[in-house]
């Protein structure tokens, strides 16, 4: 008997006698004397479940144990990599102050100027090494409009203290399907923002240790594939870890830059830089064209990759200390004014010493200046392994938002569920999974070049920022708050300005890689749209809004037990089907005549009062006979579910399962797509 | 209500009045306007059966048909491909006349003649073109061999006229384990039988067209493609088709020896062949060493690939007419008087005219002596394309001899079971499949070459002769029958012959290839043993010797519904339950406590009377604290199995898979399992 279950929803009686099955269950047998009775206590839920407040059953850690050896292992195993689950009840909402803010949220962001100055060097000197000239120019021109985009988050942040990701504010402001165009672009940033900050780490440590050049996709894999075990543990924004990093990074940078200001000043002069003759014989040889406004255009755009991270503050605005929005808008200003400051200060490096860049790219822009005015030692280690470590950092940053906003997504029902399942340590499993596969996909695909990936990046960032801030100059516009029309100034200006710069990364960059955006955003939006609508569909196909109780009576099935011959799996089978029903009935499909009388003649010694049908099949089908006597059986009684009892036979081992025919899966599968019909596994363990 | 159905075990009662399904089912219904009522006519069988002499059901050809879509394509597909099925009913032994017959079983041993000359040579080449004299006193040799052979087989032939395969007689002889040893011996021979003839039948081919040499591979891939597939439609041993290549064989080849002893003869002379210059620098660079007795065994043993096919006669003694076995030895001596004469012609001319064989394995020895003495005319394309189509022959009988010692061995439990299956076309479709993939893999691996394929070949079947001709001498020796000593004499002579000829194999070729074999043999008895001590286990563990009416009576099942939302499916499943026991318990996990509070009291109201337990897992895990769940109801009730009814939804498209979370199929699997547990899946189709 079943004893009354913890949970019960039908109004307790007066009289009945709770017994808590956590405790201890009583039951009585008899002894091994005539005449004894005892009682057995048994502790059915032992430590697999504690009672929660309300009574309810709550389950412990011990229900996730394999206690079979292989199971046992692989537990073992990832647990060793993942750790322990965490509960539920265990989420902490840990809120950052400033400094830690600038570290988590900004790291994306600053670490650009790692690679921002020499990605614009590197389509310039296509004209020829004379045309680097217009390193810093460009800088400065790409420092005012990221003055510009931080003026206009400045304003972002505060409107929407919950949360600014692009997605929320376009689909605020401009519907779902603008806010999936947000979406779609920012869900590739994430994915390029961890394959350029890997790849651009990378370089950052094969400029001190050239050995591991030719290794460089193998490397940047497997720090994808750290990041990824780190974030399945649940590191998230675990600012401590990350502080060090990021102001590591801008002490030794800026310390670079103050060097040569200082060296500039005295009048003591940087030297200029040396580039090995086969460096210039390959610049020459690449030179195609002329210095035309297309080129510089493209150099723009390469270096606009210097704006990506600006979103990432804006996403994480929850996170900072109250006042969330003022905390956050301060964090930015200072993000931006420091980005700047190193960005302008490399590129003013670069142009003072008239470096060139490793058309090899094993060694990086930044260290080419640090070598040439600090020399190979100490000094350059640090740069190099704090710019590694802050790259990867930012890659870090994506692993936080591409897992938000796919949960995001999915709890809207554009996404599979999937990614709205938080794993046995609160991590998106999925996400982070999903995330780290496309990430190693790119690295492999474009061999872990920065150069490679820069084309596909930048895209998606820019047109991400005008949807946000096109969806702020709507939102101003529409509610007429005091200082609207400094708002719509503001963030009218800025989408204005990234509207144009997305136009100028099309136009420049469509060849060299943003034609796989251009295409990729409206498939993924695309796909988004129909998983919605399969949800949908589905939620209107299976939801019983109205309540009407015991409405779905099921009628008695009509139970059948396709046997193959007589054994015990078939005996159980046949003995559960008559517990259901006491006209259940065997059936054998046949290609031996001569066996099936033997079996007929054999049958009521066996089975007793079950009736057998024996259906010949002369073409060595099985499964098509037993189909088609079903159908013969529900065009008798059309609302009976008909319900089949499958004897199964469970090997020892899987290799056995190699011996057998597989008949019960095939016959499984075509039985699934039946409409009105019920399949029940019998299966039988041997006892050996 | 289900009607009795066509066969019933139990007795009739007298008053009892049959309605049979077969023709027509009555149902009362009631008609639209109040009062009528009418009788509906439901044939249910229609045409998906017919009723047999012994009143059962005979699943008709329909029963076969799918009515969906892409299944429906994919059936027509089939059938455009290997034919409609084929009743057993159908099944026809036709008798073969010796004419028949020889053509059928001996274009095995006859066409080893259009490659067994070359392989001597191509290894007798290795120390030199002086070497190549010695070609026809090995194929003398040879001849003799075959001869001790031919006559051992006869015998053996008359004593085991129902099949004299290697398999059978060495286990009836010497039991099962040395007939395993044959039987690997043999599987291993019809598979390099396919590669081999297949492989020296595109050789044939690439002699005249020289343009299909780069695709050898290919070409030789899609014959053993064709053969699958017409040995799939069932064509075996349809004697007349192979009639033609086998006859036009031996009048071409034994027309080209005649043209050649004539002019020999009339004193013309035959002329020395001219090898191309740059063949006789590649022999000469490829000549290592001297001839020493290695190398002449090395020759012999490729030159007893002659020997093969002498099996395949034996193996059909029961498709001759009668008396079979006299028949049956008539044609092989036929056969060996065929192939040696064959055999020695080639040999001699190729020794006349001191052909030397082509490096690269582009032309055949017989195409470059036909060319020498007919130049390129009509009678080089005639005797090249019959020596393709009696190859392609050859390969076929392995078609036939496979499948068939397979089944001989999935009958006697040593393979799986599905060996022993007879498809829609009635032949063995499983064998057929394995034997195409084997040697399609091998034809890969060795490149198409005959040579390369060579050492691997003669082992097996040198050791099948042995152990067969061995079980001959024991049988005699047991038996004492009239002739006793003679039988043992010729049979033993035989045996000694092919041992020493077996271990002269090893010897030679061990380097080259045989190792493999020596390896492949025991593993494939391990194999064969274990697949037996697996069945035999097995049969133990199920079968119901005893018999014991209704000993086993199921306890009646505990019923639990784990439903992961309120929904139709859900419902549908419920209610299923409760059909099958009214104290059906539906259990909710869920790690959002609040979800399970607001659908708790939505329960009763939605649900009646079942009960709801929610259990809460803050480890957001669903399968452990489910299946821990089910332990602690099993402690209070361990006699009774568990039955798990799941609710499923079944998406329209596969696509839609993708987007569920696939918990049921996970947990299936997990159900799948554990002891006394019953799985009921109930699906819901979607109707859109």
């Amino acid at each position: 008997m079943v004893l009354p279950l913890p949970v019960v929803t039908r109004p307790r009686e007066p009289d009945e006698v709770p017994v808590d099955p956590l405790l201890e269950v009583h039951q009585r047998r008899r002894g091994r004397r005539p005449g004894d009775a005892y009682v057995r206590i048994v502790r059915p839920f032992e430590d697999t479940f504690r009672r929660g407040t309300d009574g309810g059953l709550i389950a412990t850690e011990r229900t996730l144990l394999d206690r079979q050896g292989w199971k046992r292992a692989l537990r073992g195993f990832r647990t060793w990599l993942i750790g322990r689950p965490i509960s539920s009840e265990l989420e902490t909402h840990e809120r950052l102050t400033k400094v830690k803010a600038l570290a988590v949220f900004s790291s994306d962001n600053i670490s650009s100027s790692a690679y921002a100055t020499e990605e614009m060097m590197r389509i310039l000197v296509l004209a020829g090494i004379g045309s680097l000239a217009l390193t810093l120019p460009l800088a400065i021109v790409i420092s005012l409009v990221l003055a510009i985009v931080a003026l206009s988050y400045r304003q972002t942040i505060k409107a929407y203290p919950h949360g600014a990701s692009a997605y929320l504010v376009a689909s605020d402001n401009f519907g779902a399907r603008v806010g999936l165009v947000a979406a779609a672009a920012l869900l590739i940033d994430y994915v390029l923002t961890v394959a350029v900050s890997v790849s651009a780490g990378v370089a950052a440590i094969t400029s001190i240790v050239p050995a591991l050049y030719p290794e460089r996709v193998l490397v940047a894999v497997l720090i994808v594939a750290s990041l990824m075990i780190g974030n399945l543990r649940g590191i998230r924004e675990a600012g401590t870890i990350f502080m060090a990093p990021t102001y590591v990074y801008i002490v030794t940078v800026g310390g670079l830059i103050a060097f040569g200001l200082l060296r500039s000043i005295t009048g003591e002069g940087l030297g200029a830089f040396e580039a090995p003759r086969t460096w210039l014989e390959a610049e020459e040889v690449g030179a195609a064209g002329a210095l035309g406004i297309f080129l510089v255009l493209r150099a723009f755009s390469s270096g606009a990759v210097a704006l990506t991270g600006v979103e990432a503050i804006s996403d994480g605005v929850p996170a900072f200390r109250r006042p969330e929005w003022r905390n956050a808008r301060t964090t930015l200003t200072a993000a931006a004014v420091i980005f700047a400051t190193l960005f302008l200060g490399i590129s003013w490096l670069a142009a003072s010493i008239e470096v060139v860049p490793d058309p090899t790219e094993q060694q990086t822009v930044l260290s080419l200046i640090a070598r040439h005015l600090t020399g190979e030692g100490p000094y350059l280690i640090l740069l190099q392994v704090a710019t590694a470590a802050i790259l990867t950092v930012a890659a870090n940053t994506s692993f936080a938002d591409f897992p938000r906003l796919s949960y995001f997504l999915a709890r809207d029902s554009f996404m599979p569920r999937q990614f709205a399942f938080r794993g046995e340590r609160l991590a998106f499993t999925t996400g982070i999974i999903a995330l780290s596969a496309m990430a190693a996909l790119l690295l492999v695909a474009f061999g872990a070049s920065v150069s490679a990936l820069i084309p596909l990046y930048t895209l998606g960032v820019f047109l991400a920022f005008t949807l946000s801030q096109a969806g702020m100059v709507r939102r101003w516009w529409g509610r007429r708050e005091p200082g609207w029309r400094r708002g719509v100034a503001i963030n009218g200006l800025g989408a204005a300005t990234t509207a144009v710069i997305a136009l100028i990364v099309i136009e420049s960059k469509f060849v060299t890689g943003a034609w796989m955006v251009v295409i990729a955003i409206p498939v993924l939006v695309a796909i988004l749209l129909a998983i919605r609508g399969h949800y949908r569909d589905l939620d209107a196909a299976l939801a019983l809004e109205r309540i009407e109780p015991e409405a779905e009576v099921a009628a008695r099935p009509i139970v059948i037990v396709p046997i193959a011959r007589l054994d015990r799996p078939s005996r159980r089978a046949i003995a559960f089907a008559r517990s259901i029903d006491s006209e259940a009935v065997a059936v054998h499909i046949t290609n031996e005549p001569a066996d099936a009388a033997a079996m007929r003649d054999r049958w009521p010694s066996w089975a007793g009062s079950t009736e057998l049908v024996i259906v010949e099949s002369p073409y060595r089908a099985l499964i098509g006979p037993l189909l088609a006597y079903m159908n013969a059986l529900q065009l008798q009684a059309p609302e009976r579910p008909i319900l089949v009892v499958i004897p199964e036979f469970v090997p020892r081992h899987w290799w056995e399962q190699l011996l057998h025919n597989h008949t019960a899966l095939r016959l499984k599968l075509r039985l699934y797509a039946r409409r009105n019909t019920i399949v029940a596994d019998v299966p039988y363990h041997t006892e050996r």
